[in-house]
Parts: structure tokens; sequence; C-alpha cells
């Protein structure tokens, strides 16, 4: 059998309350899998790329429209025994989404669809543990030399909720006074003209980040 | 029609004389290609990933063993009318080899196989070109950020030598002295403990990468 079927799965991340989530929907494929939770995806029509087939998915079935999400490539997922049901090669994507750009019906969790809190989730279906671990490597990885994480931000932040937002992906605490000084020197953020003020805290500057596109912090 | 066909196709390269050069194979399928050059690559067998199967095709087609090759995913292409044949989606691979690693066969250009300069390299067969242009993108993107570029260097090199493989790749030339203070304050490179000498130069540092694996350059 030289033939495959071809799937597009998606690993959609979010910030929900300070806490690194993941879209998840409910599988049911008896025999193999009943009530169990997957990452969203599904088959590649005849005439579809991969990366259409992601975006179609991730709208019937995470019920996430894709105005604000950002999508890559992440990996595609080869090993014959992945499906119980055959030989379906998994093109997998890796996106992201702003919580405040999600409309209230994107973040409710209903009986089919869920926000799930990273460190909860595991006995995906299929081999969708190890696509959510090569996702999150992926993301930790490229935060950390990428501004990528402008694509989890709202349109203005400050910099205390920026390191809030990498500690919340890196799990780790970050030197506040050190990671303040490297954002700024690395010029990837930049002020609005105005602070947030509130009733119990000093006016916090407000920041966005300088260029709406993903760029590498170069070395060379 | 679900079905697919898979194939993996790879971008190998090396470079030459000072030139960055890609792999590439005679390719035959008449009535669409008859005679022409394309990125070594085939379908994958029954129960083989897609990583197995794009290191046997290069080994079998490409005339290069793998022992010196690093290879990884570079993107999965799945337009349905790459191919003239019909369905077939190709997961491709960005792989990289030292010339002074290979061996005299391995070096050969026969009518069959050949390392082919990248500014000479176009009018490949199926979607090749697209496929190679990625691959250029990915790896002059990579080694900005990575210390990727170590896979194509020998076990040791002068500084100048660094800097003529970036600027290989990089079509670009570099400030000599700001490279050098860039490069030795990432200490991503060490010295060898002795230098290299010759009969009508000054004796010149040897450099090593200061570790075997892929690194990247982090802003955090």
């Amino acid at each position: 059998m030289r033939f495959a079927v071809l799937a597009a799965d998606t690993t959609l991340f979010t910030i929900r309350d300070g806490r690194l989530s993941v879209r998840l929907i409910s599988v049911n494929r008896p025999p193999f899998y009943k009530n169990v939770w997957g990452l969203p995806g599904g088959l590649l029509h005849p005439k579809e790329t991969a990366d259409d087939a992601a975006l179609r998915h991730l709208k019937e079935k995470a019920n996430v429209a894709l105005l604000h999400v950002y999508a890559e490539q992440l990996y595609t997922f080869s090993d014959p025994n992945r499906d119980p049901r055959g030989r379906v090669v998994a093109v997998a994507y890796l996106a992201l989404v702003p919580w405040n750009a999600l409309t209230p019906e994107e973040r409710g969790d209903t009986a089919d669809v869920k926000w799930s809190p990273i460190e909860h989730t595991k006995n995906l279906a299929y081999d969708h543990d190890t696509i959510l671990s090569v996702a999150l490597m992926r993301l930790r990885s490229r935060i950390r030399y990428t501004t990528l994480i402008a694509k989890l931000m709202p349109d203005e932040f400050t910099l205390t909720e920026l390191e809030k937002a990498y500690e919340s992906i890196l799990k780790a605490a970050l030197d506040k006074r050190n990671f303040r000084k490297k954002i700024l020197k690395l010029k990837i953020v930049k002020k609005r003209p105005y602070k947030r003020t509130g009733k119990r805290s000093r006016p916090a500057q407000l920041y966005e980040f300088a260029s709406p596109s993903v760029k590498e912090i170069e070395m060379l």
C-alpha cells in the first residue's frame, strides 16, 4: 500500500488567566477512541493544501474564528503506527491567539471543546501527546530568539505583563531587572503614548510590539 | 480521492570551492520530465517514516553516505498540483554536509548526479525550485541565530574561513572586524591548541565549534 491519508492537526495556544492553555476537541472514534480529548484537526480534501485544511478544521471543530490566529507548520508526523485505523500522516501546525482577541463564545468550554492548561493536558487521542510536546518545545525555543510571543499578547501591555507571559510559557521565573533591560535593549517593543492608571497602583507604562511580523533576534 | 502518495525530498547543501552548492540528481519521468535535474528524493515505503525515506533516497540516488550528513525537516509541500502524475505530498528536508567530510566519489559529478552552485540552479523538476528557495531561506535565516553553520564546516578552521562560509551563504560581504568580535563574544567557537602555518602567510589561529549540537543564540 503506497498510499496514505493526509491529516492536518493544530496545537492552538493562548494564555488564559496567566496560564498557557491549548484548545482541545472531543474525539469519538469507536472502537479506538471514545470520549477522549485531542487536538483539533482532520483529513485534507482532495484539492486542499495542508495549510488550508488545518485552518478549516480549526474553524469547524474548535469553534475558533481565524481572524486573529497565527499559524505556522510545526512538523510532519509519519510514524506508520500513529493512527490505529491505518496509515495517516499528520502535518502538524503551531498556532497562537491572544486571549483578549477571542469572543466570549470562543473563550467558552463545552462538552465538545475546551481550553486546557498545559500542565493538565495528557492522554490525548492518537499521538497528540507527542505533537503537543513538540509544539511546546518549539514555542519555548522560538520565543527565546524571535518575537513570536507577540502573537499571544494583547495590543498593549506593561513590561510586567510581558514578563509574566514569558514565565507562563517557559515555566521559570525571570529576573525582573535583567528582563526589562534586555527587552528594551533589543528594541522589539516601543512605548505607547500613555500609561495605564489604576486606583491602587502607580501608573504603568504601556508598550506594543515594534513590528507586527515575527522577527528573529539575529546574532550577526 | 482521499488518498495521497507521500514522498521525501532533500535539499543537501555543501560549500565547494567557496560556493554554496546543492546535490542534484537526474530526473527521467517521461512524458513529464526527460533528463532534467531535481532534488534527491522519492516515495515512502509502507512502513517507513518520512525521515527514514529521505535518508534512504539520499543514499541510494544521490550517492552520498550518511555518516556526516545533518538533516532536519524543512516543510511539507501539499499543493494539489505540485506533481503532474497526481497527488503527491512531499515532506522536504534541509541537509548539510562539510565538503571535506565527503569521499572522492561523493564529491564527484556524473551524468546522473552533481553538485550545483546555487546561483546556477534553476528549472528543476516538479516544484523543486520552490523547495530549494524555501530551504535556502531557512538556511540563511537559521545561520543568523543558531550555530547551524557548524554542519558545513570542517573540524577546524580559521575565523577568515568561517567568515567566508557565512558570506557564501548570505551572498553578502561582512565587516571583518565586527564579525570576529561578535563570533568571539558569543563563545560559539573555541581555540584549537595550535595554529596553521604556511610558507606565504602568518600563522593563523585555528578554531572549532564549542558544541557539536546546533544551538540557538538566545536573547533571554
